[in-house]
């Protein structure tokens, strides 16, 4: 089979057998897989990453210890949790403190042509959804992980910070749930994805509104999003961080205590509200995708996703 | 009467005309009044600050409104509220957008002879409790504030990083309410104040515990503490950021975001509880005076007051 390969900030295709299945684990055949910014910051080098990429994906089960998973499409959890400490007793093995990470941390990821993945990881796909849409699962789950961790009342005003792809997807989601979302960003075009959920949109100016949101989501991506976040914020107001900028980032804490503002990092989320919400249709992530390539074409797809203005860029399999 | 003069950098004395008395305000007498960090942040110009500073006192009311205030012991909350705003009516003056702040911002502050303060800022303190204990009751409100954001539930572990004078009040006031509070500091002869109380202490090695608490309270004063105190929470764990440091703190958001840790502003407090917990004999505070000048020796006082290892300084008049 052929696989994207990582090492020395160069990505290139490998052919290599298919894997073997531990038990308890699945073999998958990938049909659709996205290119996340963290995979953009692996091929940069900043983790001292080598290996296969890739967390966001599609499947086809071709094997598996549960035979009615066999011939299903499926979206994985990305975390590989040890299932025995008291993480994973409290059911918050995404923080298991020995887990693997798919494509990220001691597991081959999924940007090849079959990858692996523990069962209890899957997630079968609702027939509904179309499978150029199930891709955004992972992602999506990651921005409903705010609805698992906020005290976000009903109805909530709330200010979504970055109209990149998580940025839209969180805009979208807190939209969908039935909070009242203002997202600022500086692409029209991308904007126009989460208005169509009936996001109110704007183009950021230089001076963003101050002390003006309960709630704000920073997702831009930039180092400077948390100052700005903050800026936003009324005093005992909240903070989701989103944005996984490399470094350290520089902030004046003297507001955030003035102001005793809580600042909430948020990561990795359930898959379940995600699915629900892209079969309700809810979810407007067709319009996300940017471009679609093939594994073969893995070099060119990561220099598409790094270009100003792109969206999501997908590969297919 | 002498008041203490900021201006330029530097501290001194000046004779100015006792204060008149507004409307529903009081005359007060200053007894005892207690420098603190922000202080000396203002005699250093970090805040463009030229006036007279001082918010920690204790003082004696000499005409009031309120006729049962007069000759009565008070302490005063800070911040002067509008009243009329939507915070004042949610009872968070402490956050009124136009408020005013004794000795800080636009009020002239608590180090002179005679001071002014709203009656409704007054809270007359206890017979049982000394002057020169109730001169820490608004520090003290400071760490009782964490227990008006927090969600710490009964008994709760609780880590406090620092050692200086507000880390001091925060690891008293909450083993006072029932948490085990552990402690972590740099001298022997500070903490051993807070293990009068009841606080299990340690001198801070260079390596402290990693991902051990679900709660941290990060109150060393320093630039680098709020890195340490995210290093030491567990994965969905909570710091309450108690220190005011000037300027921008370089933090590494990957850890916050990646362990989904909560971080809370936390600044003033309410008055209520610590005068409780004063009256109550459970806070030692009497040890913390680390040395007491009269008005008319503020430069000295000032110097004192920034010395490597001193604890509060004290006015008395």
């Amino acid at each position: 089979m052929i696989a994207v390969h990582i090492e020395k900030r160069r990505a290139s295709i490998r052919k290599l057998a298919k894997p073997r299945r531990p038990e308890g684990y699945a073999v998958i055949r990938l049909l659709r897989g996205g290119i996340c910014n963290t995979d953009i910051e692996l091929l940069r080098g900043y983790y001292g990453f080598s290996g296969i990429p890739g967390h966001e994906f599609v499947g086809e089960v071709l094997e598996a210890d549960n035979a009615r998973l066999v011939g299903r499409r499926v979206v994985g959890e990305i975390n590989l949790a040890c299932r025995r400490c008291d993480w994973c007793k409290r059911g918050l093995g995404r923080h298991c403190p020995t887990r693997k990470v798919l494509g990220i941390v001691g597991h081959a990821g999924a940007f090849r042509e079959f990858l692996t993945l523990p069962e209890v990881n899957l997630h079968v796909v609702p027939e509904k959804i179309p499978t150029e849409v199930a891709v955004f699962t992972e992602p999506l789950a990651a921005a409903c992980e705010i609805l698992e961790q906020g005290t976000l009342p009903q109805g909530a005003e709330v200010a979504v910070l970055g109209d990149g792809k998580l940025g839209l997807l969180v805009a979208q989601v807190l939209q969908g749930v039935g909070h009242r979302v203002h997202q600022f960003g500086r692409h029209a075009n991308k904007l126009r994805i989460a208005a169509k959920a009936g996001v109110a949109t704007e183009i950021r100016r230089k001076d963003l509104p101050v002390a003006a949101y309960d709630w704000v989501v920073e997702a831009t991506g930039s180092a400077d999003g948390l100052r700005e976040a903050v800026q936003m914020t009324r005093p005992r107001g909240t903070v989701f961080m989103k944005s996984t900028v490399h470094g350290t980032v520089a902030i004046d804490t003297a507001p955030v205590i003035v102001n005793e503002i809580t600042l909430i990092g948020s990561r990795c989320g359930p898959f379940e509200p995600a699915l629900n919400l892209l079969a309700a249709g809810k979810i407007h992530v067709s319009e996300m995708i940017s471009e679609e390539f093939p594994l073969s074409e893995a070099p060119r797809a990561f220099k598409a996703a790094t270009q100003k203005g792109v969206l999501k860029v997908v590969f297919s399999a």
